[in-house]
């Protein structure tokens, strides 16, 4: 392994071992010491990547945005309707969310603004979510009435509030929670002619690998595994 | 006013004053020299009627919980509906928050844990959403399919989110919110007959004083008004 290789390796263990530490304690009682600690490194190798707390929090809050863009803008090509596009990301972004650590608490971060947001992560889902919507709209996918900007508001407050409610258990996070979402939802969204076309579950197949386990990975080695593939994919 | 009487008053002073100091810093962030200050008092006052901060934040906690739960009782009697009922539960609760800084900070502290939890107001709402449910599940109010129990995991998600996204825009507790929530839920919610008799805006009447108006109280004052008010009702 080059020199750079390992600094690249320190780097990742330490945004992943602080990610773990705000989700424990919080921003403000997290400590350095423990980062440093929990990534196997001294507090000089710490202090050799990052100038202080506030950078470690920027880059766990960069490294969750990455990952959940990401997750924002895969998934089918323009065959599938773009209200099972919706729901697909929603469980997409669950998924990402239950394997890894360092997007759960980028993303909380962000919600706190500890990081002084220069993003506003929760804006991006909005758009995301009103964006699939629109499409939706221009497609005739819509039933009468219903309006993309109202409906994103409706969506952003459910999957807030599960994201919010998963910091305490993690069964939030599981399919679930948003295919009773989806049930409940869907049948006044959708144009009668996609009465049960669109699947609440969503349409994509769950890949077995670490980072996208489906039940959720409630163990401290299974959880750093999802992250490091997690993160890998960045 | 008798002594005992100034000792209330200054009591439900510093509890209001933490709650204000509470939610625009966070608990930890909060000092007890600004509790006291922001009530008028001396900290010795302070220190007269509460050990040290996790007192105080407990008393917030006590005060927003006794809040809750009598907007959670009160309402009409039994010749409304019960999905009305659950309907104008959630309005009245969120005209509560609106109004009355220490029920939005007792939450949030009790969300976050910050008191030691000896209570679970989420829990709680829950449980209080999924009565309802059972009660209209009773009535045969529901539509086929449509259980209690999965039914109020996605209210109790919504209206958490909602609660969650308020604390930078208040307007997210504003009716609008909660109606297009419920305009979108109902449907598949309520049994056939019910259909457009269930008012996804409320049907209780939203009295003009200051505890209870329907705008967001955006100015320092009529905040403070409508806090007093609150607590007066305890």
């Amino acid at each position: 392994m080059t020199k750079q290789d390992r600094a690249v390796r320190t780097r990742l263990a330490l945004i992943r071992s602080a990610a773990a530490q705000f989700e424990a304690h919080g921003y403000v009682r997290a400590g350095l010491a423990r980062i440093s600690a929990g990534a196997g490194v001294s507090s000089g190798a710490l202090h050799f990547h990052f100038a202080d707390k506030a950078a470690v929090a920027e880059a766990v809050e960069d490294a969750a945005a990455r990952a959940l863009r990401e997750a924002a803008v895969r998934g089918h090509g323009g065959d599938v309707c773009a209200l099972q596009r919706l729901v697909d990301v929603t469980h997409r972004v669950a998924r990402l969310l239950c394997a890894d650590v360092v997007v759960r608490a980028g993303l909380r971060l962000n919600g706190e603004g500890a990081a002084g947001r220069v993003r506003d992560l929760r804006r991006e889902w909005r758009e995301c979510v009103q964006g699939l919507l629109a499409e939706a709209e221009r497609r005739g996918e819509l039933a009468a009435g219903v309006t993309p900007q109202r409906t994103s508001a409706v969506v952003l407050a459910a999957t807030t509030g599960i994201e919010v409610l998963a910091r305490e258990d993690h069964e939030w996070l599981a399919r679930p929670s948003l295919t009773d979402l989806w049930r409940l939802l869907l049948p006044c969204l959708a144009a009668p002619r996609l009465a049960g076309v669109v699947d609440p579950a969503g349409s994509e197949p769950v890949r077995s690998d670490p980072a996208v386990r489906g039940p959720v990975a409630r163990d401290g080695q299974a959880e750093a595994e999802a992250g490091r593939a997690g993160l890998a994919l960045r």
